[in-house]
Formats: C-alpha cells, sequence, structure tokens
C-alpha cells in the first residue's frame, strides 16, 4: 500500500503526524526530519527550496500516494517555487490562511512565523487570494524554536519572550492570530495568555486534515505503520521524537543521506 | 602571498578574525561561513565532522598558509576526528583551555558552551591535558546562540537567561569561566555580571593568536585582503556582518556552494 510521506526541518512536524495518524490509523507513514540542515526559518528562500526539492527527490524513492510538507518555512518555499509531482503534494501554509479567514469576524489577522515565513509573506498573499480585504500583520519570532527545543514551555522566561513577540502584533486590532509555525502549539497557552480571550488562534495544519480527505480512498481502520527517518540523530532527539509522538509507536527509526 | 583561511558555521567567528585582522592588517584572510547549515552546536558530532571536512576541502582550494576554526563546535568535532593536511589547522577550544589553566587559582573551571561542545567533553579532555587535577563543570546554554542573533543584548529577558545557566555552573565554587562559543562574548557584560567578580572570564579565541604566531612570517603591515564567502546569502546577514566587523573593510563578500 502507498504510504503518505510527511516531511519537515525538524521533529515540529510529529504534531502534524500525530494528527493524521489520530484521523487515519491504518495509513502507512514515512515522516522525513532534516534535521542535519535545521532550522530552515532562518535561512533564505533559495537555500530552503533546495533543501525542499531534496528532501521530497528522497522521500520519492519509497512508494507513496501522497506528500505533506509539514513546515511552514518549507511550505512558504514551495509556493513561491512550486514542484512537479506525480503525486499531490500539500502544505501547511494554505489551510491556515483558509482557516483564519473562516473564523475572523474583523477581517484583521496575525501572523507569528519564522523570519523566512515572515519575509516570504506567503501567508499574506494566500489569505488575499481568499479575500482581498483582509489587513494582514505579521511577526517574526526566532527565539520560539529554541524554546520549545530547550523544553521551557511552561516557563516565566518564556511568557516574557511570548509576550513581548505576541503584544507587538496585537495592538494592531487584530481578532485572529495564526501560529504560523509548527513548533508553536507547543507555546499555545502562552501564546493564549498573552492575546487576551477575544482572539482566536489558529494552528497552521488546522485545515491540512480537510485537504487530505481529497485523496481517496484512506485508511480509517487501524494498523498502519510508522516509520521515522532523520537527517542527523542524537539520543537527545530521540528522547524529543518520543515525546512529541506519545503513545503512538515507531516501527522504525534510521539516520539517511541525502 | 598565501591567505589565512577563518572558518565558522555562522558570524560568531568574525569576532575572531577582528582580532587577527588587528594583529596582522597585512595578511590576506579569507572567512568561510556554513550560513547554510548552521548551526553547529545542536548537531551530532558525526555531521558536524563530515561538513568541517568539507569545509576546510573547499578552503584548500584556495592558497593558504593556515586554516584557522573559530568555531567551538566546529573545533570540538576536529579534535575527535583530526584531519590530514599539509597547512597548520588551528583550533580555538585548546587555546582556551591553555589560557583557562594559566588563569585558574584554584583548579575549578566552569564551561559554557553549545550541546555539542558539553557533550563532547572537548575543553574536559584538553584541560586535563593540561593539569589533570582540575575539576572542569560543564554547562551548555542552547538560547544564548539565538539571542544574540536576535540581538538581544543589553535586554532583561537575556540577563535572566543569563543568570540561569551560569548561576547552574557557579554554584560549583569555579574561579574561572570559559566562554567556550564564539557568540558567547557578545554576551560578556550580562555573564560577568551573573558570575560575580571573584571568577575570570575566558574568551575561547583568547590564546590563539599565540598559537599563529608560530607560523612566520606573518605581516605585521596594512593592507591586507579580507574576503567572506558564505554557503546562504541574506540582506540581513549582511547587516550582521558589517555590524560585527564594524570598521574593516570587506573587498568582497560571495555566495558559495559547497
Amino acid at each position: 500500500m502507498p504510504a503518505i510521506g510527511v516531511f519537515d526541518s525538524g521533529v515540529g512536524g510529529l504534531t502534524v503526524l500525530n494528527a493524521l495518524r489520530a484521523r487515519w490509523p491504518g495509513e502507512h507513514f514515512i515522516y522525513l526530519a532534516d534535521t542535519a540542515r535545521l532550522p530552515y526559518g532562518s535561512k533564505s528562500l533559495h537555500t530552503i527550496s533546495q533543501y525542499v526539492e531534496q528532501c521530497i527527490a528522497f522521500l520519492r524513492n519509497y512508494d507513496l500516494k501522497a506528500v505533506v510538507v509539514a513546515c511552514n518555512s518549507a511550505s512558504t518555499a514551495l509556493l513561491e517555487r512550486p514542484m512537479k509531482s506525480d503525486v499531490p503534494i500539500f502544505n501547511v501554509v494554505e489551510p491556515g490562511a483558509r482557516k483564519a479567514v473562516e473564523v475572523s469576524s474583523g477581517k484583521r489577522i496575525g501572523v507569528l512565523g519564522t523570519r523566512a515565513t515572515v519575509f516570504s509573506e506567503a501567508y499574506v498573499r494566500a489569505i488575499h487570494r481568499l479575500q482581498a480585504d483582509t489587513e494582514v500583520f505579521q511577526q517574526p519570532c526566532p527565539l520560539f524554536v529554541p524554546l520549545v527545543e530547550e523544553g521551557w514551555l511552561d516557563d516565566p522566561v518564556t511568557n516574557l519572550i511570548v509576550y513581548r513577540y505576541v503584544s507587538a502584533v496585537v495592538r494592531n486590532n487584530i481578532d485572529t492570530l495564526i501560529m504560523g509555525c509548527t513548533h508553536y502549539p507547543a507555546l499555545r497557552a502562552a501564546i493564549a495568555k498573552a492575546a487576551g480571550p477575544e482572539i482566536q488562534l489558529v494552528d497552521s495544519a488546522h485545515g491540512l486534515i480537510e485537504d487530505l480527505t481529497r485523496i481517496q480512498p484512506l485508511e480509517a481502520k487501524g494498523g498502519g505503520k510508522t516509520q521515522i527517518l532523520c537527517t542527523d540523530f542524537s539520543p537527545r532527539l530521540e528522547e524529543t521524537i518520543r515525546l512529541l509522538l506519545g503513545p503512538t509507536p515507531i516501527d522504525s527509526l534510521e539516520t539517511v543521506d541525502i
């Protein structure tokens, strides 16, 4: 049975993999983490595009029915420079933008993201394609990923940094805020507190499952395999992977050379 | 005239380049920053070793009299897996360790570093080779590099994070503290404040100039060129490079493919 390839620069996309596995427990998932070259979010779109092309080409060595790019910076690069492919390639920017437009009551949307995602304006364009008169306010948050990777999730230092970034975008009277990086939902509690109760939080992967239901048939029954590939391995990485995957069993965990 | 190659994963090593240029203004320096794959400090020694070998091999396309590895994580990988070379290769770990042993009065030395540097125990071994009865206490500080790159140098958030990492190592009654990453001297004021006035701070590049005087003759008179190569380029990177280099003119700045 063809598998669903899921690709991220690191481990943030495992939260997306969890959501996909919960919805389609019978599917075989192959998750590729480009841990040797992460992070993508601080690099140029030119370099990110090269990495994305190499990673997707590598995943195509497997028998796949779809590829999910579960990383906002990589999705951004892919929207900027689309790849030809005979299997569908899904990204997390377009469904996130769609969800935000759906829930926004006042057409004022904020976006938190990496420097690469913000600089590319991919969310701004995706939102304007759906609803041209929406105002979009972006805020790069380069410290969020290192804070999550340090494990300081419920921490006064993290709350201070979250408050600083979030209040900078909230002051534009937004009604909706997109967490435009797969790491950010790990800081959801702190982001929600800093944003206040009136602002709708949107996870970039929110609408992804709706998109994926377009490829039929998907296996809703259990027993599917989960295979993890990474380009750099350390015992600490394995710990983080197991922590993020929770009860999902890992059928294989390999280091690969791309 | 053969040049001196200086290599770092990013821009932190420019502080080392500045010191070398100030001492030998007539030399031609070629600085290579592997910005497409940075940071090294969170990756495995296996992957870092591969990158270091590729970068030094690339630098060897130029006519060089020496290579300076101005990055602690890369120096660590090089000490772990030495490379054959017909020009001398200098690292920043050994001179930093030597300087710390020189200034330590009580033989209790602390080391702040990236995860890769701490995990490798390269400083512990380098110090013990010089003085076996010294106690060494290490502390990984994974948030320091992102804080420096965000430019939050004189900032209450940075002071809190510095205090947390530094107090964790200072409580071992150390008398000397090595800043074991080329980014950390940018946080010197905060580190010194958190460590207190009794603790000697050692910059890892401190003893490097003494090491380099071994290669004779070096040009003490002015007029030498400074050439910067990087594997990923962005306008923001150029800003940071110019900020860190200060008045040093840049003769060329190119993006290279390794």
